[in-house]
């Protein structure tokens, strides 16, 4: 068979497809894959495990530090460790359009390879799916991650009055980049994606033992999702302060000519942290000692029946921070 | 917003994203949903888990005897049956199109329901994404199941010179009624796909200490893909009589009129066991009494370092059956 591009007959269950596997997939992830020819894989282990699960669409599907690849692995990885969870094991569903360069796969591959290797990443399940021409674009991956719980009953309905949020990095990388990319404009040269996995960052913090309510990463919908899914999920008001929001320059750049705001901005590697006052600043020093760059941005104000995030502007006014609405770029991660 | 069709705004992860979770995904499925408003599920346990991964992207979306929704549960859940487990946990991630219909997707959901009811499976994870119309084609899901091994060590390696082959049901419903339905045949009247959950047939045998060594869902590639990989898994030859295959009548008009061979049509509830020839015959027992239509199709022969698969005729002739190759019908599952 030639091997240039991705033929419909790789779906066929036979012959083609385990050439694919054998001759594309498997020079890239052998190492990872705990079970070799069987319908699934198998582990052991006791306790707590959290699960999640994600599919990626993203487009383009290569863009400055990042791809569909390794936002794949990062994307589910990261959502295990919002439940306090060390991501272990990943099962991958690949869904190929049929033409589909084989070199663009591989440049996938190479990027799925990376970021299993630096997350310590096992392959429990690969599926394969060759679709014909046109009935989809190019390339999208499911990731479905688990991981046993390290620190436990993490819950967007643990915020109460007095906490404090720490946000781990600057915001809205992602979303802008992406969004200047779709949109053709020229200021993305300095502009890179903040896809990582966060398990790294964050696994001083879960271990430390200080008083940690709710994590979360501001990915689909931003800052400001998150915000408001944790208000509505613990019934409280929030309020969080424009000047403590770090957010690059780049990122300001291309909010203004686009007229969006930074907090509606997708991140793929950048998490909101909820915890104690008085042990939010040795968590932010962790993370700093750890490779961070976080801010304290806020705090949980009191019960409510009406949940709301405000947003604090520098001279101490305060407006409603909006819950995402509308058409925001689709296919975002 | 009006709630008929998918819109685009259903994935920008704010206030129109969890409107459409709200309003059509929970209605359906918050009755298995373990994590309400988090990133993930957790669940708790001991012991060898068992998960595996597959995508959904068949055309037509309904056919007799099942849809997408259907499929996406028993493909999964049957895929961790065949490591000897018991499916416990799904996650689910849908990939939805702008425009889809709501009744649709109404209709697929219900479907999954009563599937996840029948398994009694809970949901650890639920992701949505909705892509610009003509970008994919209406609704593709990836389920990964997850559950606990209770007959061990089933493994493709495990064949040897002796063990017998069991096939629990008629081979090729699934796949001669998409085939019928794609080249609009009209013969596919008294046609049902066998898509169904295995669990429940084979948690008899599986529990029962009789030797099992290799159990497999003749999924893509049919009943000639699963013995191929098996054969070159534990490196012997496999010997199946072809009057002992049970084909029915439906599914041979479909094959002769397309020129088709019955064992490389899809199957999405048929398996196949190695066991003990000792315990074959009580084994099918078991499998009869709990609604299978079991046959004994043939046996291992000896080890080889050229694996292949005879088909010996009702004359006493045999031919390789080989592995299917080409293009098959794609979007089968």
């Amino acid at each position: 068979m030639d091997f240039k591009q991705v033929a419909l007959s790789c779906g066929n269950g036979g012959k083609e497809s385990l050439e694919l596997i054998e001759r594309v997939f498997k020079p890239y992830l052998q190492e990872f894959l705990v079970a070799d020819g069987e319908d699934g894989g198998v582990f052991s282990g006791s306790g707590d495990f959290a699960m999640s699960t994600d599919s990626f669409v993203v487009d383009p599907l290569f863009f400055a530090g990042g791809d569909i690849g390794k936002l794949s692995v990062c994307g589910s990885a990261n959502d295990v460790t919002m439940m306090g969870a060390r991501p272990e094991y990943l099962s991958m569903g690949f869904m190929l359009e049929e033409g589909l360069q084989i070199a663009t796969l591989e440049r996938i591959l190479e990027s799925v390879r990376t970021q299993l290797r630096l997350g310590k990443l096992k392959l429990l399940s690969l599926d394969t799916k060759v679709l014909p021409k046109n009935s989809m674009d190019k390339i999208f991956i499911n990731t479905t991650a688990l991981g046993r719980v390290v620190c436990p009953a993490l819950s967007a309905k643990n915020l109460k009055e007095g906490q404090s949020l720490i946000l781990s990095a600057p915001i809205g990388s992602h979303g802008a980049l992406l969004f200047s990319l779709r949109h053709e404009i020229g200021l993305h040269s300095a502009l890179q994606s903040d896809c990582q996995q966060l398990f790294g960052l964050l696994e001083p913090v879960l271990l430390s033992g200080y008083s940690l309510y709710a994590l979360r990463d501001a990915t689909r919908g931003g800052l400001a999702a998150l915000l408001h899914e944790w208000a509505r999920a613990s019934l409280v008001e929030i309020e969080i302060e424009e000047r403590k929001i770090p957010i690059l320059e780049e990122v300001r750049g291309v909010c203004e000519i686009l007229g969006l705001e930074p907090y509606v901005l997708a991140n793929e590697g950048v998490c909101v942290l909820c915890v104690d006052t008085p042990h939010a600043p040795p968590i932010c020093d962790l993370l700093q000692a750890n490779g961070g760059a976080p801010a304290i941005i806020g705090r949980v104000l009191g019960k409510t029946q009406k949940p709301c995030v405000y947003l604090k502007n520098a001279w101490g006014s305060r407006r409603y921070l909006e819950m995402p609405e509308g058409e925001l770029l689709p296919r975002i991660c």
